[in-house]
């Protein structure tokens, strides 16, 4: 595997993969037109979207479904993971029979500009020099992201997608196609989000961020050149980050203070506590699917997502005429993006009479609670796409 | 300077310093008698604590406070820092005629085994050696720190402190003192503490320790032989305290989305934000006065914790019988050692019918409230330690 064109993934069964290059998703480029014209000024073109899709689009192009995914997420949301082998993260609210049924729906679920699954981002080759990027990729934020989307929904033909769903960073794309492109979004689900990024998130992401550039194999974000990857750094940035998607009750529930393997302490600086084994094992096992760089550029993009900041810090005329409904949904547990950063959305959807529902599940999962099962949920998510359907008129699932 | 005894701390005006092995504070070393006997079965000896006072002792001995300071504090509680030149950690607290009256009460703060300040800890100079310990300094415990101070507070020739006095980890000295020595102790004052160290607090606890020793210029705990520092580990680990230490209104308060000496996004990776560089500050500042392994020790010690695990779990049996009187604080904003947490040790002082007070404090400062001015906690611990005197007869101050 050649060091320039892969950040060294590997396959669950040794294989290596590369998927940043060579995805096993359907990829569209696009190579001519004008490119992606980004928030930060710069073109970047050409450009390249990896997506997947489950269903089939119906005749008029009414039912397709655009779901966003989250930070450390990917297209892979309802099929078995490339690198990982595990099920897709949102397998159980999307699929035959599921909440969002693919009976019914065309669902697209695209990896983001900024990613390492196979659409453009710092690891994939700069055609203009045949090497990775690296941090010469531009900076790209969320609106930049869903402007790729809509390249890649026009290439469909799709007027208007049915819904556009997503938790997390995947809601924040939510809003901003709302906000964007009201027109062309019947229905949406921002999950778990919130219109602008707090202090205390930016704060963890710049803990995160400056795990990895100071691990020296991240050799100021040449590594892939380099034929390094910072695996430590990116490893501690990893474990600091998951700690905020759960909970203080889940964590103390699930782990308590037991001990991994032994009945005492050890006096030394292993992991002696499960919770530590935990968080060692999620780090070691993200960076055999993520590129450091993008995790750097995707939380940037996060932290520079404020939606109200476009509209004189008036958030209610992002949707000012809007004729998306809405349906938003936070957990009582989460306490990165909490109840009130959700109901500020709210908020500002009813400020314009805007058609929306809001529901704040209880769960103690935390901000994971939205990729776990959790009945309430998944009840709230499907019973909303239902009676959005029958309203846009699209046929139920013939089985 | 020699790498091999100092972890080259530097004065503000960059005169090196060895706060370590050549501290500007007292120090009794204890070379006789049957040493440290610690929680691990290794006996320290002989071993040092480095102290600072405020105020006399009295002719019976009588008005003695012991000042337990938290994990990257020191002795250094009511005067002006050796190494960065600040007012103590506690200076609105301790003081003539604070709250806590250095005109009246003869006030001690010990650094703890552990620490880097003066006491024997993994950066001394191990005498069987002539080099610093680094990670062969056995690992200690909340316990053993008290145990040290027993030494101390022996060599003053005080039976009885008239009160041990500590917020976070300083409070779970307190707790520790009450239980194993509670003749010893009038009066405790446990504030913004637990019994016991949750799941979440081991958690980011880990993410510090293995930052710290993910840095190649760790040594694998070597590094002070090896003539170097590993400052950006310590820095990241400190940046992800730094941020449990505060609250989340506190942080969207003070910084919120505020750009750092520009009016919009960068579009890179530079310190864009006010949080940002407040938090980089943060890191860098701290590696300038701390011993990273001392980071990794004193964490450690913090996260074994759990004072009930000695008495089968029943929390009020480590208090039964006891005649001490306590002051049990908390604030509203502290996520870190939370209310309910607090009021665990309360629920078993009472389980036991000791003379307890406790008192939530109203706060936005999250658990670095004991450590800024709240003129309500002042008065609260002021309040409790008038009566206290008065119960115990101590003069009040002649002026």
């Amino acid at each position: 595997m050649n060091a320039d064109t892969s950040p060294q993934l590997k396959a669950v069964d040794g294989t290596s993969l590369d998927e940043v290059n060579n995805p096993t998703s359907p990829v569209v480029e696009f190579t001519d037109g004008p490119g992606l014209k980004l928030e930060g000024g710069q073109v970047l073109s050409p450009f390249k979207i990896a997506y997947q899709s489950y269903g089939e689009l119906n005749a008029d192009k009414s039912n397709a479904i655009l779901v966003c995914h989250a930070l450390t997420g990917d297209q892979h949301c309802a099929n078995v993971h490339p690198i990982t082998g595990k099920p897709g993260w949102w397998e159980l609210l999307i699929g035959p029979g599921r909440p969002i049924d693919t009976n019914r729906f065309f669902v697209i679920c695209p990896n983001i500009i900024g990613g390492c699954m196979g659409s453009s981002g710092p690891a994939s080759i700069d055609p203009a020099t045949g090497k990775a990027y690296g941090i010469d990729f531009p900076v790209v934020t969320i609106r930049d992201m869903v402007e790729a989307q809509v390249h890649l929904i026009d290439y469909f033909g799709i007027d208007q997608l049915f819904a556009v769903v997503g938790g997390s960073m995947g809601g924040m794309q939510v809003l901003e196609w709302a906000a964007c492109y009201g027109d062309r979004v019947f229905a949406a689900v921002p999950i778990a989000t919130a219109a602008w990024h707090s202090s205390q998130n930016i704060a963890f992401h710049e803990v995160g961020r400056q795990a990895v550039m100071a691990d020296p194999d991240w050799c100021n974000g040449d590594y892939l050149r380099e034929g390094k990857v910072p695996r430590r750094g990116l490893a501690v940035a990893r474990m600091a980050a998951h700690i905020t998607y759960l909970s203080e009750e889940a964590l103390q529930q699930k782990f308590g203070r037991n001990f991994q393997d032994r009945d005492d302490r050890s006096f030394s600086f292993d992991a002696d506590f499960q919770v530590e084994s935990y968080l060692r094992y999620q780090g070691s096992t993200f960076v055999d699917r993520f590129d450091a760089n993008s995790y750097l550029y995707i939380t940037r993009a996060m932290d520079y997502f404020d939606l109200a900041a476009r509209y004189d810090d008036i958030l209610a005329d992002a949707f000012r005429g809007t004729k998306t409904r809405f349906c938003v949904v936070s957990f009582t547990s989460d306490w990165l993006y909490p109840t009130r950063e959700n109901k500020e959305i709210v908020q500002a959807l009813n400020a314009v009479a805007a058609n929306v529902s809001f529901v704040e599940i209880e769960s103690d999962k935390g901000h994971d609670a939205f990729l776990v099962n959790e009945p309430e949920f998944f009840a709230t998510v499907g019973g909303f796409i239902q009676a959005a359907a029958k309203r846009r008129g699209i046929a139920e699932a013939s089985n």
